[in-house]
């Protein structure tokens, strides 16, 4: 047997029964067994790996069962400590969060858009992990890392924001920065994608049992910008260059209306809110995206007219979704979609409309479970997930 | 290690070193092991386990480099042999594929349309593949399977052709019936996926190699259908139902022409044979594309306006697949693409105007290398990487 080859096997195993674990603990080495498909020695030998590594502990639980009493496993959620961020155009927001996935502490920060902006992100990133961790009591020994969520284009190995046109930033070498200043490991990756991951992995054992179906799921998010992600076995599809999924420039006309990119009739033309606000001030000025919702709820023609189509084109755009990567599950989320009632509902209508025999009934679409806290929670995932896969975690 | 585990890890070994193999013959262990990354024990070992199957054998050439001189090892060409079979609306062909991938022999017969056209398939492919075996003198034991690419939507696992509108199948337990028939193992995929796998595992050693960087591939093929597929790591992505890359049915238009499948504005209703077509006769009585092309030739400028569009709206289509995907390679085919001189550069060159600045130089753009033997070609690699992967093959 290859080192290599050993090693894939046993981070496969090691994530398979750290996941087992973190959605149902308390459980017993039996019932990881059972739901792994591993054997008795393998799930020993696993469990012991990570009670070594300080993830996993004994409890004083037993098991209720008739036969023979099992001692029940848990997370150790004392040991270590991940930290969640999200960068935004305008707000930084950043958590500790726990090894279930649970945030801890979350703060937020609002950044001036300036030169110095990377700097100033960087500072405000710092002083908050570190003031979260001094209320808590956390000591820096506990962390084993952070994960950052940002919109843009990200090369998550080489941990450069290669292009972000939120943030303005081109080759940012973004992770070693935020490395050298925070002292722990630092993982980027596209906001969308860590998103993804973090509502899949709480998500994808309470729908469909993991042995037995290949979970695919799509997750597509509208609001300033459309984009969507998909996660395949609990890892993120990447593409040649992280940016599959970037479906908000696929050309739905190419005589429509001009995007920032340069092309015309690309998709997200019809759906952001930009796209929406200008349409809407060919009418009457309105100056954001609550404005025109209040004017379809007072029932103005024009207003209803702007929301339906975009919920046409919403729907149309799960269609495309579904067409080309023929997930199980899809999730909509997205300020549009959060921020406004009902519109999970209307596009959802709007769907039957829209796709095809073949693929009506073989996804089903959800709401986003983890809301505004999504990027935070799967960023903190993502440093999880690749702190486990490389075993670089050791007891403090 | 658990058994699965250690089954995973032999498949993957196993269809590595064959694949070096198959691409590099005549190779040395050592290069295979220095190719693969393996080391050069388990190269002996995996080459062992496939000259028992019979799949490998060594030969009297020895390696001209300095040194300790290397036995080399070749295909056993003449050890076992496989059926590639492509089944389309009016046509039926089928070839007998050696392990190097190479057609020793093919035949066709055209289909008659009426209601035992099933029973009239199967009993055509079992004739064509008797007489080639009679004619080459292959005795039935070196046969260990066929297999079947068609149109439609193909549970793959079971043997079932779900829905094909171009052979007017519902359900049909096409490889059941065709095993008991041919007397050999059968599998059945969509024609496109299949021509993805054929093409792709002929080029990818030759374009990246293996080692270094995932191979994503996706073909789009436009033609009298409109289509794409995904090889990931030499593998097909199927999605959940095997329907991932039916971008036909993304709809690009609302309020566009009516398609087939009861839905407006299908990106197939701006390409596909038919579409072209219905649009000419608006102009002229135009009865095939080949008469279209002929009065472009001729400098009609309505024809060209037709083709022009098609161009576009073929080059919109790779956009929208790179933008989903994000693959670094992309084979266009296709009739419309093979049948018309010009087309694959006009598409190309339609290409600066649709791909955006940041997946511009993500990925090269060939041709079929397989052409129309594609589907038999790669429909026969799938059979012989399934029975590679099971290990089912036995020395007869």
């Amino acid at each position: 047997m290859e080192k290599h080859d050993q090693e894939f096997i046993r981070k496969k195993n090691r994530m398979l029964v750290f996941n087992s674990i973190q959605q149902h603990h308390p459980i017993s080495r039996t019932d990881i067994a059972k739901l792994s498909g591993m054997s008795a020695a393998t799930v020993g030998r696993v469990v012991a790996d990570l009670i070594e590594l300080g993830l996993v502990k004994e409890t004083d639980q037993i098991s209720g069962g008739v036969g023979r009493k099992a001692t029940m496993l848990e997370l150790d959620l004392e040991s270590i400590m991940t930290v969640g961020v999200e960068v935004d155009r305008n707000l930084t927001k950043a958590a500790l969060v726990d090894l279930s996935g649970r945030i801890i502490v979350e703060k937020q920060q609002l950044i001036d858009q300036n030169e110095k902006q990377l700097d100033n992100l960087i500072d405000a990133i710092v002083r908050l992990v570190a003031e979260m961790a001094a209320e808590q009591g956390i000591p820096h020994s506990k962390f084993i890392g952070a994960g950052v969520g940002l919109p843009g284009i990200i090369d998550s190995e080489q941990g450069v924001v290669v292009f972000s046109a939120q943030l303005g930033w081109r080759n940012v070498p973004f992770a070693e920065r935020l490395e050298a200043r925070l002292n722990m490991p630092v993982v980027l990756d596209n906001d969308l994608k860590v998103k993804a991951l973090g509502e899949s992995s709480f998500r994808s054992l309470d729908v469909i049992p993991a042995e037995t179906v290949e979970n695919i799921t799509a997750l597509v998010s509208v609001g300033s910008g459309l984009g969507a992600a998909l996660i395949m076995d609990q890892k993120i599809y990447r593409g040649s260059r992280n940016i599959a999924g970037e479906i908000g420039h696929s050309i739905i006309d190419p005589n429509g209306k001009l995007c920032e990119c340069g092309k015309r009739g690309c998709l997200q033309t019809y759906i952001t809110d930009l796209a929406l606000l200008q349409e809407a001030n060919q009418i009457r000025e309105v100056s954001n995206l609550q404005e025109l919702f209040r004017y379809m709820e007072q029932g103005e023609p024009w207003a209803r007219s702007i929301i339906d189509r975009a919920c046409s084109y919403i729907a149309i755009t799960i269609n495309n979704v579904v067409c080309t990567y023929n997930p199980n599950s899809i999730i909509l989320t997205g300020k549009f979609i959060e921020e406004h009632p009902g519109m999970f509902e209307a596009v959802n209508l709007k769907l039957q409309e829209f796709i095809g025999e073949h693929f009506s009934g073989s996804f089903e679409m959800f709401r986003s479970k983890l809301g505004e806290r999504s990027v935070m929670i799967g960023a903190a995932k993502l440093v999880l997930q690749q702190q486990i896969d490389y075993g670089l975690i050791h007891k403090s």
